[in-house]
């Protein structure tokens, strides 16, 4: 499941489990469509806390500029990276069998102050992906120029297909 | 409650009605924190809907970076600022007489694949403010190098204050 | 999906995405019973935000006397085309794949003060034709009177069919 | 509580208990604002039940064009009133000391197919009167034109007052 | 779907829609277990809302002495009959398509004070008509006192089949 | 806060602490209304599980003939009584510090098929004791029908007192 | 479905209906990696009262140090056994047809001060069976800081396992 | 708000911020009852983590048998220390300004499978204390045995104080 890409990644993908992975992907493909390299891979709050820990605090030092974190039922992955990093946490409640995500939402989004996490919907992968998109173009190099440029062209293709059902 | 900076403001905070503002003004005082300079004002989706839309579109021309917006109930704004803006846009729900804010919550966080918004936890404006900054702190230049110092050491600061609540 | 009516249409019925349809289709249905004439289309408040506007600000101009408008999840598009138009807008919330449609209901139907919209049941999309008609039926004209006739038929037909089920 | 006006009414406005007129007469003020005539009054679902039903079936005949009818907890009113009369029934949910609403807001908005109520926001009568100014303005005579101006006028009202405050 | 029986129905069971009838039909199979002979049929309050006062009111002169009544969504059907019998009504919370029948039990037990409904679980039919058992068990003359005994038997046949299973 | 009657009491009026006393008085006024004599009285599920038990197998040996509970939280005490009892046993839900009576509600309807619990509103002790009413008066000796001229005696006052406040 | 062991069972796993058994016996599993002896069997609160109330009485007569009740609905097995042992008592919401487990889980947290279950996930019979493990394992013998050392490799295989699908 | 004292501490009682404390002291209260010595202090896990993590790990190490750990909001650390450490985690769900503690409880009961926590009732901290007390009290030594009988002890007075109350 992990991903190996030859540029530095600049956005790091993570989720609690294997089993999030066909949920969380669509991030990856998100980011892939605007061209920004990511690693991915399972970084458990509860199976491997350490680790996680260890992952957050050195994202930045990495090179990682937002970290995406999807997880399910209890979900503390977000929240917890987001204690050990100056960077974006992006979040994505995941729907276990149960109470269709409301639990994995509120885990996620009710964070105290001090805190923040950026909580995308229930099983939102997809706009996990562009959200991190936006944030890396608010940069004020070029790089952040063409992400800009790419993302208003993004929103007009949005609104070419939409229109196109509704002729 | 409208706030004019000499400076180019790098956040637009916005909401529905002055009555968010005893609310959202938190998200101000962060920002303030950290250096950023920032514009608020009332821009109401449903009661000003094409100056909504014009605020939304213009703003990254303008030199924003990042949108905060807060609303309450069927909270639009924040959604409908981020179908007409590439820049990231925060979601504030606000707590309004019934619900406890879950209205505004769902209304603000469950947006459809392609608009993504960061969306906070409820009354969150102090998280909004800080979660910008972290947004801004991605920027690759020296202005984004400064800030993740400086969210480095506010981490710090509120583990030292944590730690000697606990003393 | 869209339908072109010989006829000048008098409902005009708009959803977020073209995957409303099938939950949506039975609003048109229910005005055809009843011979009114109806445009419908995908009007995506998300991704064609301007077309949503300007449809919204159009609509009366053009005759149209009745919005009815279904969306799911961060149900935005009833309310926005409540701010823009004084016509009467109908919400149908849509169940999306999580929530039930919780979160259609309560973003359409919590709207602040001075924008109304007219919400009908999760997936009511039957009664908001209805509801339509109803409308419509306030009309003093002889067109008004022939329609509060063919409700009222149309109540004793209900209860017809219910009292022959349960004979 | 009732309310004698010397114009034939055109709008009826019922609610189950007499303690629900502190949220209720916000409805009225709106059609007053308006200058539709209207009457108001208990009309309980439970407790006059056959005067309730009799309220329904005879009000388009007496000139009634739209029925508002706000009612808490089990709220049973505004449905039963639907499904005797064939005037569009906007139903406010009344908060009580318990579940913020919500009980009121699915009793009122779940109808079943055939019977649709019109549903506003928990407490929101103000909404429910300017619901019904909206409806009479579809009428195509000089009355709905005039109204449809008012409501115009009104939409710029709510622009400015909203516009000055973030000024 | 209708019962006819040769002796005086004692419980009248009744329901909104014949598509309640899978789930509503184990109330009856419980009253028959006891001997209890009842009336099914359709009752709608919302498309048969005359014919429904009309058998709320008359029921107890037929000598039914406890009436079922099963309703899903806006479910108004037990309450109402509550507001026109002196017999105790039995609610019976059918969960639909949507909502997991929340929507059914809030708008069944949350009646206000003067009219009671005596509401059993989500789909809870058999309950209902053991609940109905109960009741005609308080029946101070020798029909009472053998239900009474049966029900006594009933609930170590109960204990026994639970304890079979655990042994 | 228990209640000695010189009559037989027909009527166990019990719940959980006396903390619910305050709540649960009002059924036993509704009872003393319609000359039903009762006894009240402190039975926890919870701390004397043991009395709670005994309580429930003896009452209808004590001539008691409808059982009230009312408890709140994880609340066992009504559904605990109806597996010992085969007397109908009314369930009130009384709302505590958090959750507006909804964890009360849910553990005494949501009952598992064979022992029913006659579920009333949050907090409706007056419903539960007119529920009792009408459940006694299923009598068919001339105590029940007393009972039942008096209940529709009680709904005609309902209703004046009702259209009182809306003349 | 019972389970019976030569050794001295420690833990008892209980529940209010063998269809709970699908569920529930992931925390006989768990019990059984850890090489603790257990009995497992149907006690239900409602069908079986006096045997649930005895089989809690005398479990730590008989040398059983944890109790594990599983029950779904109105959840009333783990709190009736906690108040009648002093032995600690985990409950398991077991997921009924409807309402995801939320009225399990609210029915068997919400306990009263003063009789505490140590309730865990919706369905998580595997965590209550570990929860059971690491109860145990405080006991201050060898046979604690066996099992404690084994809960830390536990943990460890977690880890591994977890950072093996991220590899 | 630190308690010191002179016995090792056997219950490490933690909360997420001293704002808890007034919640979380009903916990320390329960234990002295019991002569169980403890320490308390402030642990966030969101704002010191890795002090957080480090104290999960080494408390079995220091003597501590059970952790009770209080939180609200996005309620992290009790299954951020459960994932530490091989003992016990007793979680405490705080209410906070909104949601009336169903985000903390979420938040805290809904683990995955690996790593338990033992929740209690929203605010139920003096719950949580009595829980340690029988976890402690499965020690197989003296120790346990004398719990035990004061567990028993206690669960009288419990009894014999609701008695009194209802005599």
């Amino acid at each position: 499941m992990s991903t190996v890409s030859s540029e530095q990644p600049l956005v790091g993908l993570v989720m609690g489990s294997d089993s999030d992975w066909p949920t969380m992907e669509a991030a990856g493909q998100a980011l892939s469509e605007f061209g920004i390299p990511y690693e991915a891979g399972v970084v458990s709050a509860h199976r491997m806390p350490t680790d996680m820990i260890e992952y957050g605090k050195s994202a930045h030092e990495r090179g990682i500029r937002v970290i995406i974190a999807g997880a399910g039922g209890a979900a503390h992955l977000p929240g917890m990276l987001a204690s050990v990093t100056p960077l974006p946490v992006i979040g994505v409640p995941v729907q276990l069998k149960t109470l269709d995500g409301m639990d994995s939402l509120l885990s996620i989004v009710q964070m105290p102050a001090g805190v923040p996490v950026a909580t995308v919907s229930i099983n939102g992968a997809r706009n996990a992906g562009l959200l991190a998109v936006r944030m890396l173009a608010t940069d004020q190099s070029e790089f952040g120029a063409e992400l800009r440029n790419k993302l208003v062209d993004f929103a007009a293709d949005l609104k070419d297909a939409a229109a196109a059902k509704g002729a």
